[in-house]
């Protein structure tokens, strides 16, 4: 039996015309001689719909009634889809997320996924062609519904490959593929046709919003080749799959850009060990994600500590380090919101030297000022000010020859 | 520990500001000491945008999947009340079909309950103040998603108050209470304290639409009290419940029409044994209901059939007629969409003789032509022209003192 998942956004369903997109899309697998798991989101709008509704009802809504509310957007595109199916004369059902069952813990809002009745599931795939599966949904071992969080219907897609040993993973979505940097910024990006799951998680961490960042996880965790295409075109898409040789040809794979950066200074902190801890422990507590860390040399024993934060954070960070600065004895608390981040991301740097060399001289020769740097095995990550950013990234695009297919 | 089921339709959830009423019907309860089953339909206008959806995505929807379609609607439902209920500090949690779970058999679209797991669901009121059920839906076997058919949210809550032997079940509605007939054609139709099941089946019978009558039929099966009142008033309502002899003092306890009648009449059928099966077998057959059926005095050997169908039946009753007349040698097909039923209705008709002497004596008086009659051991229906409906109801109504408190 050979199975392949596919699975489809809220713009591919988000009315009977795309419906019948997607139908094609089944169809076109069908006839290739693949049983088919079509994994479905809500209707483009549903899911904010039903959100709004809940914060009309409550101002801080159960997360377990949340969803058990959310989870019937799935449910919707599902039955319907479903119809369509069926009408066409396909052997196809429903599957909801306590059917598969799609087993989670019970971190209402934002589960993970805990294990899949594989067995069940592919008892359900040798009696028919399709299963229409509800994304974003499951449940806990009370059999009350979850949810994944949002873009959860990845993970569910990339989960369900893993399950059932799928030969692949179609994710549809409105772009065609994943580009070497983002196309509105930059006219010469160029869509991929292959990219490491390492890489993808770099530039999904950077707010590529092409794939959710755990789906990426779970698909390098299990091995599952992942394919991003759109619905609306019959272009071959990006494979994102695991590292070959190849790929390290490649020195550089994309840019990446965040925007979503704070810049937070504890200005002359006594430099004396428990410091850092006394700065960071309460914000780690508090659930505030710091980034790139720079500790400035100490002079006369004293230090400058600046990092990043998502600027959704900044105003709970600047609370928080009031009483910190106060404690340990920081002379004062500063802040920039005018500042962003640009990455170069590439498996290839394992191998090559020079790429920092590369980027640096690139963003100095526009006189781009850079700010912080932060490196790792396959990313180099500058915070500039936020002004010069798409020439950031139009500078680095050129400087890395990304326009250019590399041949491989 | 005192268990209450309070059910409430879909007007008494169409918005919060309704749904703020439902929780203090709810709070009431539970200050008094019990524990409650809140069962909830789809907010008013729910189910009928998602057949309506279903119906634009296929021109036959698929039973099973237009059930996991409309389902949604009790969902949203229970996890919104929810969400109130907790706000406001109590321990409740929304239960689904599949959750409790109610088995039903797999006819989807107008399934019926197999099975409730009433230990599952006591456990589970040990450890809420309120458990807030969708009504309305059930699971088959397989897990699958089922629906009641219209109005099956009454039989959810009587199904639920029978097995978790309920002190009683209180079925909301934007009425309070059942009438001795429709106020709406009767100024003076009196609210009724108590009405035994059997005359509430005749009343759900003829069109009066305060309970579905399988939750009646169900309620009187598990000897379930059921209490009919307004969500927007705090009105005693009309409990329904099992005969007693202070019942049968009163002769006539309401007034019944229905307007959903069409007679049909064989003319000239030759009058021999079989007859009447070659023409109502392929009716049955064809699942439509004969209500009224009249054969007149044979004449020469030949007779005048005349029955009863409901309007929407009738092209199709038209139809298999053609055929069947021509097999047996009836001259001719006729039917009349101008007539409608009468009923009279008490269960005290089965000790006091006169009943159908005077209302046969009430419409006569007002040249009323009686058309067809028909009795059962609590009831006395007349078919007539639909003209005088308003009229034969409240000569009935008076002929019947029905206006007067009986006092009992």
């Amino acid at each position: 039996m050979r199975i392949l998942v596919q699975k489809f956004g809220g713009t591919s369903v988000a009315d009977l015309t795309c419906m019948r997109q997607v139908q094609s899309k089944v169809e076109k697998a069908l006839a290739e001689g693949y049983k088919v798991v079509c994994v479905l989101s809500a209707m483009a709008g549903e899911t904010n719909r039903l959100l709004t509704m809940a914060r009309e009802w409550s101002s801080r809504p159960d997360p377990s009634e949340q969803d058990v509310l959310v989870a019937t957007g799935e449910q919707v595109s599902v039955a319907l889809f479903s119809m369509l199916l069926k009408d066409a004369g396909w052997n196809a059902r429903s599957i909801l997320g306590f059917q598969m069952p799609m087993r989670t813990d019970n971190d209402f809002g934002k589960a993970r996924i805990m294990a899949i009745d594989a067995e069940q599931l592919k008892k359900q795939m040798e009696v028919h062609d399709v299963l229409v599966a509800a994304g974003f949904q499951g449940c806990d071992d009370c059999q009350r519904i979850t949810t994944l969080g949002r873009g959860g219907s990845d993970t569910s897609a990339v989960a369900l490959a893993a399950a059932l040993n799928a030969e692949r993973c179609e994710i549809y979505t409105d772009v065609d593929g994943v580009y070497t940097t983002d196309p509105n910024l930059c006219s010469r990006a160029r869509k991929l046709d292959r990219i490491a799951y390492d890489e993808m998680l770099e530039m999904a961490s950077m707010g590529a919003k092409v794939l959710q960042i755990r789906s990426v996880e779970f698909a390098k965790k299990y091995n599952v080749p992942v394919l991003v295409r759109s619905t609306f075109s019959d272009a071959s898409g990006t494979l994102v799959t695991k590292e070959d040789p190849s790929m390290e040809q490649v020195k550089v794979s994309g840019i990446a850009y965040d925007k979503d950066q704070a810049r937070v200074t504890l200005r002359e902190v006594p430099d004396r060990p428990g410091v850092a801890a006394a700065i960071f422990v309460p914000l780690a507590d508090a659930g505030i994600l710091v980034d790139m860390i720079i500790q400035n040399v100490s002079l006369q024993g004293r230090t400058d500590m600046t990092f990043t934060v998502s600027r959704s954070d900044l105003e709970r960070t600047l609370e928080l380090l009031e009483k910190v600065a106060e404690d340990i004895g920081a002379t004062e608390v500063m802040h920039d919101l005018g500042v962003c981040k640009v990455s170069v991301i590439g498996v290839g740097m394992r191998n090559h030297s020079g790429v920092a060399g590369t980027a640096f001289r690139a963003l100095t020769s526009e006189n781009i000022n850079i700010m912080m740097i932060s490196t790792s095995e396959i990313k180099i990550s500058c915070v500039i000010e936020e002004k010069y950013l798409e020439l950031a990234v139009r500078t680095l695009h050129d400087a890395f020859g990304l326009d250019q297919n590399p041949g491989i």
